[in-house]
């Protein structure tokens, strides 16, 4: 019998809903392979601004480094939207990220064909899209410093904040990108806006040089940013795998989940150097259908699955996970976010009985 | 009987073959109406940079800054790509924008009724589209200081930008953006990553206080540049005119367009507060086709009416030539970027020719 310890963080919005949905599925899975989950709930973002005044307590953080894997479901509303900076949701989630050590965030955009027309691009675009966003999660802009407000000579208020890669941060990022692009179709495209940034010049120097001393079987393109969001609108089936930075892959990762018409249904994960992983579903919180049980649970419960494979090494329970959602789908039950003509209607406490019928 | 002085920059690519349209199409109007043009051809990008071996020579920039407006084709191509960063035609373009102080960049993005077919996105999505992108052109993390290289405490090369923006700086492209809104639905969308970036706290303050003070009538909204990115995919029709940073209005601006499907229809102006305006298309030098007489020169003719209508005030033989464009492609002429069965397909010049007939 395995036994692990997750930290569960719920958050705001449609959080908690959906995270129900994902422990039932967990707990029955953990049943049939003989896997314990010792689950610790604690609070993040908005819920813990509200009940304790910061965005992530101590105890918070403490938890999820103390176990072997964190399952968040989403922060932020507009409730908390006019705080000052330091007591925003985000501010507890970038915090979170970065102490989890967690630099590669990956981001599947798949196109399910029972949800081609989900998508906004014509059929013949969206069909077979499969693309995996590596994005660098705890440098860059995001981070970096100098950053702040001042006053210039003339007299003016001006506001500033650095955008800084070192060699390490970029090499390691790169490793995990070259090592995801080889268990995939072997395509990895870096993305830099290197024809105007220093920082993108030595990003491509860098990742360049992994690709030719480490991964030479892998096959390594470059885009400039402003290309590869047109591009991922113009044919995204050229792409395997993107590797970028924090921003440029936050904005890009959000374009590559678009294509596929169905952000209810993508997970994420984030992963340290050796501490415990994040898993999220790249979906918000949704705070205008909080409470209504419309929610669609399947990016959490994917991101479960994700949990299982990644953070955890339990494969099987993880493709036990995939294959209810995927005769979930087909048997034609459907979130509103999802609904179309001839397919069922369902909530999101339904879809979690559903799901626990099919595993 | 007028007379404008203008600094042509046929650039790189296909820079040439399109400019000799445009300028053959304003001649043609400039007789029509009584305009004469005093054109000077000058060199800029990877043009310059073989024949003189620095990307922007003054004598260029003297010759813009002599006249009433300047009209640029495009610049780049493979053959400079290894070229040190100081030595890339991409530099003369920053060297020309920065010099020119235009900092006011216009990009509409509009899908045309007889070219729904060519995006990518479903008919229901695509259709009736029409976008301004107002972008600032000569700030943000593409001019901010400190930039460069160093190495670090431990020893570790790191590279770095600075995103920079003051209010004096904000202040001007979003009464620019405002006024612009004002000619066009009404409606501003302010794009920026505020939950992040101190820079983007000080540019969304400052917006809210200019729409408050001095645009009270043009509805204003905020979003966070990864959800504007996704929210062009899903539903583009939701915006009018957005206004956003040097880095962002990059990004944005190039999904805009190809959301038209027809990036070689696409023109843009950049202006600065009273020196001559820029006038371009949004697409690049396409190296792989030039000289093939291939080339769409629609965009550029476009730019030119753009040109004639913001750079000079002709406003009428403006639309004349965005009326003969219009009628071109009624009577089913198409380059081959544009072809469709049922069309008939011509080159460079021949659509030129056609061009001049419709006038
Ligand atoms: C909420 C925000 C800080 C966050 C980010 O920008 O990283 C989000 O957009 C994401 O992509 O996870
Ligand atoms: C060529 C490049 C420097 C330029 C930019 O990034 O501004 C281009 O992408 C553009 O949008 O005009």
């Amino acid at each position: 019998e395995r036994s692990y310890k997750v930290t569960l963080l719920p958050g705001d919005g449609i959080g908690p809903e959906i995270m129900r949905v994902a422990v039932d599925v967990m707990q029955a899975v953990g049943r049939r392979e003989g896997i314990t989950f010792d689950f610790t709930e604690k609070l993040v973002g908005g819920a813990a601004l509200d009940a304790l005044g910061v965005p992530l307590p101590d105890d918070t953080l403490a938890s999820c480094l103390e176990s072997n894997a964190v399952l968040l479901a989403a922060i932020g509303g507009y409730k908390w939207d006019s705080n000052p900076p330091h007591l925003k949701p985000e501010t507890g989630l970038l915090g979170l990220r970065a102490g989890l050590g967690v630099f590669a965030n990956l981001r599947p955009a798949v196109v399910l064909p029972q949800l081609v027309d989900a998508s906004t691009l014509k059929r013949e675009v969206a069909e077979g899209v499969d693309i995996m966003v590596v994005r660098e999660l705890i440098g860059g802009i995001y981070f970096g410093k100098p950053r702040g407000f001042d006053v210039n000579e003339t007299g003016d208020r001006f506001a500033f904040n650095t955008m800084v890669y070192s060699t390490p941060e970029i090499d390691r990022i790169a490793r995990v990108a070259f090592d995801t692009a080889r268990k995939r179709q072997g395509r990895l495209c870096s993305v830099d806006k290197a024809n105007v940034l220093q920082v993108s010049q030595l990003w491509r120097e860098r990742v360049t040089a992994i690709g030719k001393e480490e991964y030479p079987d892998v096959e390594l393109s470059h885009m400039y940013v402003d290309n590869a969001a047109m591009q991922l609108v113009r044919n995204p089936k050229q792409f395997d795998t993107i590797v970028t930075g924090n921003l440029f892959g936050d904005i890009l990762s959000d374009i590559s989940s678009m294509l596929s018409g169905s952000i209810g249904m993508l997970p994420s994960s984030s992963m340290s150097e050796s501490g415990p992983g994040l898993f999220e579903p790249i979906h918000g919180s949704a705070p205008d259908i909080a409470g209504t049980d419309k929610a669609n649970p399947l990016a959490q419960v994917l991101s479960a699955a994700m949990m299982l494979r990644y953070g955890l090494g339990e494969v099987k329970a993880a493709e036990i996970i995939e294959s209810a959602v995927s005769s979930t789908l087909d048997k034609g039950y459907r979130t509103g976010d999802l609904m179309s003509a001839g397919k069922t209607l369902v909530g999101c406490t339904q879809m979690g009985e559903i799901l626990l019928d099919a595993l």
